[in-house]
């Protein structure tokens, strides 16, 4: 990871939040995947199947373990918990799915969810020659704050900005869901028929997820920036695909975690 | 909305980011289901198709328009959206819900909504007596702070965490995804046969959503905190169901935006 604060640029180890897909599975059935950070999983099961409204008490589980899903090394992942549940209780008749890549990837794991990407993606985003000022991404937060107008009416709302690498704003979107603005930013392109979004820097008003990074790679988005941190699965998809992602973008420096060489830093 | 800044109290209208239920749906079978704030829809159905690899470019859609969805009062809700893909484009066969309930409700509107959740929640939150002291609720976020240990390491995580009225810590749980916070506090308390959570207070230490709000009725918690703001739609089912909702509780504020009465304010 590069950091930059001001005029000190410094390489180093940087810790981010663990990220990994967990399939929840009823009795040998895939019920549900969602990203999440390993540890307290079966909390995490049966929060979720009683907020879902599946269970109503622990006594609605008769049992539940990991199941043998093992990665391409033979290893188990950890990420799949299948539930059977107590006799009587009836499973959803809905698949929950809350990601559509990762239910759809062979293997569950963050590997194969990149692997999934890859093989999906059309756009070479790793040849994307631009490079970006770093007085140009400095700049960004405060024009991504000042185009959110509705920001400081509700302050409840997510912001996506598209910019040029000179900094011009392109299109900015805002929703309760940071997915949900940043598909916005995106479909305005598709319908105007401008992807790959090559040269295009995304601007996010949050952090950078697995999800958010899949998003600018489907769109050919060479360098994604957010105003907070990015999750481990984010840095690992963009290093794959060769995504410049940016985080921690705020005040003078930020952290560079995958393609720095994107980056014109002032010469000292 | 009650509004509290240090001794001040006011009682004010406000503007929270509004949310929404937005259903695809291709040649008029449901394909996914997400909450989002209304506006540029077909800008996110786009950018949701193109970013999950269904369409490539704008010409892959033969067509997309609002069906006649309609509300109890009989007007177009505007929540659901029909595309008609061009000749040769498949559909996925995988159904891409990003949200059980909503996708389960009978109508697509905010109100279909909160009446499929309230026929669900088995607990009576609005009956719970409790009461919590203001000076209680100003120390949970500096409370939840304290205990997220992960928190200053990496700076990525959510924060959930469950209080006494008191303001003691029962459980706290971190993720990359705040509804995933939120299960495994609540999947905590399942798993010890704690539930319905009557008498606790729930930190956030993001925004309120619907859906985590949804989750707090489910679990029987009647007081939903939050440092930063709500969505319309998580007032609204707050409400609804008798959840105190306090946003943007920080320094010697915040807001209360449902049942106030729950609140135990400094004598004058």
């Amino acid at each position: 990871m590069l950091r930059i604060r001001g005029a000190a640029h410094s390489t180093r180890a940087d810790t981010v939040a663990a990220e990994e897909p967990l399939e929840i599975r009823l009795g040998g059935s895939p019920l549900a995947v969602t990203m999440r950070t390993p540890g307290d999983d079966f909390d995490l099961v049966h929060g979720f199947l009683a907020t879902e409204a599946v269970i109503r008490s622990a006594e609605d589980v008769a049992g539940l373990r990991y199941c043998n899903s093992v990665d391409e090394d033979g290893r188990n992942t950890y990420n799949v918990v299948d539930v059977d549940l107590a006799p009587g209780v009836r499973a959803p008749d809905t698949a929950l799915d809350r990601n559509f890549y990762t239910s759809s990837s062979c293997g569950v794991c963050g590997k194969a969810s990149i692997d999934a990407i890859r093989t999906r993606t059309s756009f070479d985003v790793a040849a994307d020659p631009v490079r970006v000022p770093l007085e140009v991404l400095l700049a960004l937060p405060d024009r991504l704050r000042a185009a959110q107008q509705v920001f400081d009416r509700t302050g409840g709302l997510h912001g996506a900005g598209l910019f040029t690498a000179d900094g011009s704003l392109v299109a900015l979107r805002e929703d309760v869901g940071r997915h949900n603005a940043v598909d916005k930013v995106i479909g305005d392109a598709v319908r105007a028929g401008r992807l790959p979004l090559a040269g295009h820097v995304l601007m996010l008003s949050g952090r950078s997820s697995f999800e958010l990074t899949q998003k600018a790679a489907m769109a050919g988005i060479p360098v994604l920036a957010a105003v907070s941190a990015p999750s481990s699965l984010a840095v690992e998809l963009a290093r794959e695909v060769g995504i410049t992602l940016v985080g921690f973008l705020r005040g003078d420096g930020c952290n560079v975690y995958s393609c720095p060489e994107r980056l014109v830093l002032p010469e000292d």
